[in-house]
């Protein structure tokens, strides 16, 4: 374990940590302002670039040693962060706290994604962790306004856009899905659970069998947060391998809503989009009411 | 060719007929009430049943050849009706006709599905001929309020229909699709340009990798017509092959828009829902406008 310079008389930050690198970039954050942190990695999810904080692997199923390494951690905010693939619960130890937790484990797996967020957050709180988003330790990960990269739009794109927006709105507001496709001035593609990786290989299959048409790249993908969405620990998310699928998909730029979308890896992800001669611009949306807004719930 | 008892003094319904049972319903509608009526037969689409009526097979291209029939039967009304499959372009014969057309041709097949039926409409509208719906002369090919089958949905899957309606409205009114699938209470699925066969299939693969969980059968397809959607050539349809695919992803029911949804083969359709117990209904949505829906415009 290698620790950074730290105040130790700051509450210490924990990041339970899944797949990408959000974990690392938090915890970097929050070494550069001199708070403690320790990571909670999981065994088979997170980067081996944990290693370069304190950091303990800890694997699925291991709850009752995760709430222990957490009070010996002297823990009090908790970031959880990263991607998780759906574990292999044929393969998972499972540890006397998850016995102990086994019916709300249970009630949390027959939920939908949403569900099994939310209560993953209660649980954590429930056992008084505060729950923070990765965003509030370092609010580099979050789009801001404008033009990303040096790809402009052309003036059919930006219509594209607004389309793209205008049913991101909408399908948000019925807790539908966060992307949407938009090309010729329509929306050809529409994210439900499947989420946006799959949306977008569906449009570059349907223009592979000839049902969409159009000629050189065009239309966009269009990524928004929806209003009620607990951007603490689901903030929509883009990245380099965005850039690469999106391009597969003959699609010409992406669009995010600047402030509610995190950007991982910004400086490779915006490389990749001017390599791919993709437009990347994130609008600032307001398509949550003030009041609804997650961050302003959690922020201190 | 077999002509039925019919008024010569009446005019001429024309049916150009692609897949499925629809062409020959309509057909057989005209024939009851005693309407003269020839069937124009896209080859390698429409079913041999169509030799039950006096007919003409034409290939995708023979646009020259279709309108010199349309004139030689005295053909004033037309219905666009059944399948069609993205013809084999290198297969086409192209006569005087089309290379006549081929402009308006090309200029068709580079828009979406959409724009194509409305071009289509206005090719023959330009030449004199007035394209009314297929249910304006199948009254009994909409489906009608209520519980069309055995089997009473849940009180959740009510929930969900009505979820599914909510959901379907806004999409229809931005013009995305006219599908949905619900289940537990949230919609999880949307169809984009994709169709409803592909959304349900996603669906059924989706449930089959763990990534939507359900017990036994729920959940329900929901389908409805968008308000600005043609309903003379462009109704959704659902059918025999609807009811294997629904019953395939593990839903429990269909609810469709009544008065703007089509059943092929209702009988089949009902009796397939029973024995695969899906529930299915129909309810009257008043989706779109009064003044934006086409059958007023075209009903005579």
């Amino acid at each position: 374990m290698l620790a950074g310079p730290s105040d130790p008389s700051r509450p210490t930050l924990g990041i339970i940590a899944g797949g990408g690198a959000i974990p690392v970039t938090v915890a970097a954050a929050a070494r550069a302002e001199g708070r403690p942190v320790v990571i909670f990695a999981i065994r088979g999810e997170a980067e081996h670039t944990v290693q370069d904080f304190p950091h303990h692997w800890v694997r699925w199923g291991e709850i009752g040693r995760l709430f222990d390494l957490l009070v010996r951690e002297k823990v009090s905010d908790l970031v959880i962060a990263g991607s998780v693939s759906r574990p292999d619960f044929s393969a998972i130890r499972v540890d006397l706290g998850a016995i102990l937790s086994l019916p709300r484990i249970l009630a949390l797996m027959v939920g939908g994604d949403d569900t099994v967020l939310k209560g993953v957050v209660r649980f954590f709180e429930d056992r008084g962790y505060a729950v923070i988003g990765a965003h509030t330790v370092a609010p580099e990960l979050v789009a801001t306004v404008g033009q990303l990269g040096r790809i402009t739009p052309s003036a059919t794109q930006t219509v594209d856009v607004g389309k793209g927006f205008e049913a991101a709105r909408v399908l948000g507001s019925l807790d539908i899905g966060q992307a949407v496709v938009a090309v010729g001035g329509r929306v050809v593609g529409v994210e439900g659970v499947e989420g946006t990786d799959e949306l977008v290989a569906r449009i570059a299959n349907l223009r592979e069998r000839g049902r969409l048409k159009w000629s050189g790249r065009d239309g966009v993908l269009v990524k928004a947060a929806k209003p009620q969405q607990d951007l603490r620990v689901d903030m929509p998310t883009i990245g380099p391998k965005t850039i690469a699928a999106v391009a597969a998909a003959g699609l010409a730029g992406i669009a995010v809503e600047a402030g509610r979308v995190m950007i991982v890896d910004r400086t490779a992800t915006v490389a990749a989009a001017d390599a791919a001669r993709l437009f990347l611009v994130a609008e600032e949306k307001d398509l949550a009411a003030p009041d609804m807004d997650p961050i302003e719930e959690s922020a201190p």
